[in-house]
């Protein structure tokens, strides 16, 4: 058959496989696999990795929640973003959409949703943030779900979050009656404030206490309380970035029961532990929840093994060195998040699965399957199958980078990682059959990316 | 030696001993513990257990948290309660001390104070219940505690906990620098109001719902939280009327940490499960947490056996029958609380010594020793011991009776057991060396109870 | 593409995929999927489910463990088990293959190879038992392994475990350095002695008592010794026939810990408690572990939706209805087996998938995918996949069943399901291309199946 | 009244009392505390601590289980080990009697009984050992029960105890039908000696790698197979010298349960971990369990402030350092145990005590009145009371001293803590009303102790 793009001879790796086959793509559909194919292109990627599209549902590339002195956003837009994105075999972004104080949450979406028209080298779906539960926007949550937004994050650690339990716990309720999914970030706010004002109190308010300034406690509470929210109105969970040790345990006893609750981590944590906040410039890696310690670092890895975790994503937020280390920041003042978009794949396998720590097919499960199944668009994203949108990256395994922020294409400047060995790295992005990552060069046109149409959550 | 009591040929059980001994009483204090005694006054009580005098740091004899419609408080005032103490074997009570809208800490205390100094039998302990915690009432925290009023009680269920967790964590911080012990209610009122509306949006607002209204993680979250606290303050916490299998997990993960988390319960979970909830007058059950299941009750005697709970107090919180089954409340607004002042001691012997299913030993530690080292009274309260009060019950071991709240002192007019047949009860109640109750007749005088001055909270 | 066979039109479901596509087969492989496809045969299964064929890697279909009274072997050999499997959806078999006395484990291979060949009709492999861990039998572990036979079953309940459990567990470690998984029957032999001893003296050995025989704490400590053995050894464990919320337990608290210990439940445990046992032809539902209580059952679902097991197989294990009752037996020499075979798939789809328990994807998951990767066969087994073997099921989702034990394959004659009603049923069954279940009939011809030849367990 | 012995103002501190009084004392018993006192000896401990006398149920005076080369006992006998206890405030001891192959329990016991007689300085109750459980060992359980020998030790790690688990079981429930309590030493012996292997094959037997030798999981795997036990029979059971956070976590879930499970703990683990094994004289904290780690250092110091655990014995089992450092010996012949007995309180005092980990009560409760509710001592042993057997310590808590095993009583010569320095010693240790220790002098006569015959064990 003649298609557009034949992917010639790779090993082809999903959740549900693993061989050499050909791909046909036509239309931005997988039309084929295996079977006589010629292409109007082809590219030859024998010896090397086929994978889904990785998907990280979890970026910031808009206005921002917690603005630094003075009005600020993250430094990275869709366009910046879906570059770092691109480059780092991610084809599917989720990003956050807060609303603006007089903005509803369809306000906040049209807003977003225009910019990212505009600028977005990807695909990409909205999670609208609820931070303000009015009887208004509660009253929109079914209507976006119908439009195909069926997501909706909420922050337990807002300061308006505790007195109005009630009413996110609604907007939860509502959101799991239009098969939506509830993100939540899982941080108990009057803790944490209780903690800050000793540090304060013990002249300990330098952003080197950050690990300090969060423990793991506030973590594990807020997370206990977001489980007390499913069991309250049966609604799914998804508990993003989850850091430690304490939480995940509490969220395993939970799925034990047959809780509806999932876990998504964020790289940082299976890389870094506290000790770096020794550093001098440790005010670079302040990101919410901290870093922990050897424990949590082990349990999580644990919990990508076992299955108690279901995702890795970015939580991508970025700032430049210079903002992060501003030192008239301190605990309460500290630009939160880092960049992480185009390091999320390369460091996981890396880490992952050349030290065999996970497979590839849980690799494949934990960048992409997964998120896409949770988040409505499985199987149109999330697995290389007939049907499905071409959204395919090819993995060099083999390649050896190391890591430099300053040359990478999110506007922060910088890594976490600067100096780290990697093993392993993407040759080619493949986006709705178009290649637009090819050895080295982004040839994504700005705004060709769209937005997913979801549909409802769906059972793992 | 002369003294003025002798409690002579009794059995004589603390925690530490288990014996025949003569007791011998001078000027309110046990003098002598063997040998040669004379007394002005003996009583012979040979065959019979000699307990130290019950401590039930946990009753409402004053003005109430939660008024129902209209202005009104618990029908018990000291005079009644401590009649009621008496008869059942208790000589020290620990009232909960609300603050009026307009009163301080301390005007609440000095309030509580004359009522008490007016109507009381027994001596007693006033809890001051921060309901605001404002900087004034911060401040009044230390300078209670240095004047003997170690202790402080905190609400997680109320309406301004949730956006005022770090004052309330400052609070627990200024206790504990002050050896004041922290209680906590512990249930989460965000997760309670959402189910309630829910059960008023299915029309299962009705009192025989209040089980499904206040469920177990709403308690089990809250436990958390208040741990949370502990970690965050290293202060130490007394986790009131706990009800379920799920909140004493969570304490007792939080103790094998050395966590100084401290658990009482409230003798109903010990009996009752919210099978009762389907008889037609189930109103007069409601308290708060509810009535739980058999797997609850299992657990709590588990705990009480291991040592995982530390005291059992009855949250004596007494409604006349008809207040309770007032067909005009919901869960909403039903009045909370049960009289079990009379009950308390006589059903736990009842059901747990005589029953084997606890030890002597471990009765006297849950219903006087424990709470007597907690709320800074021991040595002087909590054993039988030479230089301590002469707070000692004497304990027909074979006396049978059927409860019948109606013949009762509480001025609730029922008990909750109405009809159960319990074995042993005291035959003679002893507070400072006066004997307030001999065979059935109060002879205590209105008043004469003291205020027990108190020092730091005591480890176990 | 002109190929062998064409399956055309149905709903293709993987662990990593779902949608409508043609599936090309040709000598035995799929060669390819979606795209133009001319087949010399075709069928047409608009409407239906495509899954990977049923891999049940614990079957009875050679000679015994445990002899009842005589000589006596399970009812089925690998023709009529074949049978069974085919109609069921099964297309791979995994036989437990025992030493008799005078045999290697390589002698018993042989011997079970030589039935295999004979009479079964769909592929399998062969589990060498080890049932004297001799020097000779530890020799022969590399050499299997070697040959393909990647796996080794230990009983921890054998009478000859307790005293040479250091030569098990070195057998685990040979085991493990090959590639193999160690299957472990997890149950303490001494402790369910003791229990038995205790039942006969209180005259309860009948069948009916066999819950009671064998109570979920001698599963559970078992489990935690042969995860032990684990910790010993690093090597990986499958524990088959899980059937106790205790031993999940324990199970998950290890791989929590990152262990590779993986867990098999067995369908009967899903759907059945001990209350059967009150019948009074209870004894046709003996098997080891036997059944538990609402809270097991209730733990086993959630570890399937949670992903804390890994695998449903049948432990196949069949007797007439005649011995089954047999009223001479006693809960020390009852026949202990059942047969669920046909069963195994057609319930899971349907008290599983049907009722919203769990997902398509993990049904294919728990009945296919794991066991092909834990036992070293995918992805030649347990997908559908360009180059894998064409062992596809054609699945009716809507076709209703009662279950009739006496008109299924098994020579059992009975099933302990008979009366249910289910809803999906096969209606191809496909092994390596070849259609040999075709609406209701059995088209493989005897011996056609092969032997699986396998590389080294595989990560999940 | 003339009493023999009055001990004059000193705090006295049971669990249940703390006080200044004076004890009197006439025929070995505590004839009247407080009140008018006069005695023909009195001594005055003003300032002083008054405590009930140690109870060390858990010490090696006579034949020992696993000899070394050639046949050697410990190194301590009743005389010298009694010495060495007086010293450390230890009055009572409970030693392990372990049958010679030709002797039977009650042969056994007549042997350590004659050799007690001789040569004890102090009372004394004897464990017989079950190392065969013949029918005739059972038969005698229940008689020597009768007897007054309330207790029976079982070693999970013997060679024959896992061929015969359900004879060990049928002798645990015989015990407990008699109010015996069942000792038992929890470590799985296959599981040893399939790690000793390992250690062997790669030069790793050296008394250095002994942590590594025995790892915790061959305790916490043991200690499940216990609890089992104690399932299967409802016989309490008491876990002596418990070492691991795993296997505490075990019997917590075990009590959380309801279970009669008790847990001792070795001083040795509360001080020293693994780490000491760098040293070049490791050797000399050879003991099984071996030492573990911080984490459950820590755990058990938690177990002791929560009271999971109930008791802290020394396992005295003596060896000279010659002994223990013979260059020929590996992890498979290292002698075993430490002397620890003349440490036991003051370690416990000091680093406990005086380092607010614990409180008073807690240290006497451990030392002491948990042990004698357990052995069927209470309350004539384990308090200072009217009647009870005057077994008292007066203890300097302000005496310095730095640990000198050179110096101390064991013929040992060596401790394990040498050159600690500790707050706390011992000043007089009274057993019957006879001061057998006085400021520094042992004044017991050889053979003064007596056998306590024993009654039925105690629920705490």
């Amino acid at each position: 058959m003649l298609v557009d793009l034949v992917i010639r001879g790779g090993t082809v790796v999903t959740v549900g496989n693993m061989g050499i086959a050909d791909i046909g793509v036509s239309n931005g559909k997988i039309v084929q696999i295996g079977g006589d194919l010629q292409g109007r292109r082809e590219i030859d990627v024998r010896g090397k990795y086929v994978f889904p599209g990785g998907i990280d549902v979890h970026v910031h590339l808009s206005s921002p929640r917690t603005p630094g002195p003075g009005v600020e956003t993250w430094v990275d837009d869709f366009q910046s973003g879906s570059n770092a994105a691109i480059v780092g075999g991610i084809t599917t972004l989720g990003n956050m959409t807060f609303q603006r104080q007089d903005e509803t949450l369809r306000d906040a979406l049209k807003r977003d949703l225009a910019a990212a028209e505009r600028d977005a080298g990807i695909d990409y779906i909205l999670h609208p943030v609820l931070t303000d539960p009015s009887a208004e926007a509660l009253a929109q949550i079914p209507e976006l779900a119908s439009e195909g937004h069926t997501s909706l994050k909420i922050y337990l650690v807002r300061d308006n979050f505790d007195a109005r339990v009630d009413d996110y716990t609604r907007a939860m309720q509502l959101a799991a009656q239009s098969g939506s999914l509830t993100l939540a970030h899982c941080e108990d706010g009057g803790l944490i404030r209780s903690v800050y004002r000793d540090l304060v109190a013990r002249g300990m308010a330098a952003p080197r206490y950050w690990p300090d300034a969060r423990p793991d406690y506030t973590e594990s509470v807020a997370t206990e309380r977001a489980i007390g929210m499913t069991r309250a109105t049966k609604a799914p969970i998804y508990v993003v970035h989850l850091s430690s040790a304490a939480a995940l345990a509490s969220c395993s006893r939970a799925r034990a029961e047959g809780l509806p609750v999932y876990v998504e981590t964020r790289p940082l944590y299976l890389y870094l532990t506290r000790e770096v906040f020794d550093q001098p410039d440790s005010a670079k890696y302040v990101g919410a929840p901290p870093l922990r310690e050897q424990k949590d670092l082990r349990a999580l890895w644990n919990g990508l093994l076992s299955g108690a975790i279901q995702c890795v994503c970015s939580d991508h937020a970025p700032w430049t060195l210079r903002q992060k280390l501003d030192p008239a920041l301190d605990v309460r003042t500290a630009r939160q998040g880092v960049a992480d978009l185009e390091t999320l794949m390369p460091m996981l396998f890396s880490e992952g699965v050349r030290k065999g720590r996970i497979s590839l097919s849980r690799f494949v499960e934990l960048t992409s399957t997964n998120a896409a199944k949770l988040f409505g668009m499985y199987p149109q994203k999330g697995t290389i199958a007939v049907g499905s949108d071409a959204d395919i990256i090819v993995w060099d395994r083999d390649a050896h980078r190391t890591i430099d922020g300053a040359s990478m294409l999110s506007k922060a400047g910088y890594s976490v990682y600067d100096g780290w060995e990697v093993i392993g790295w993407p040759l080619y992005t493949i986006s709705r059959g178009e290649v637009i990552f090819d050895n080295g060069k982004i040839t994504a046109q700005r705004g060709r990316g769209q937005l997913v149409r979801r549909g409802k959550t769906m059972m793992l």
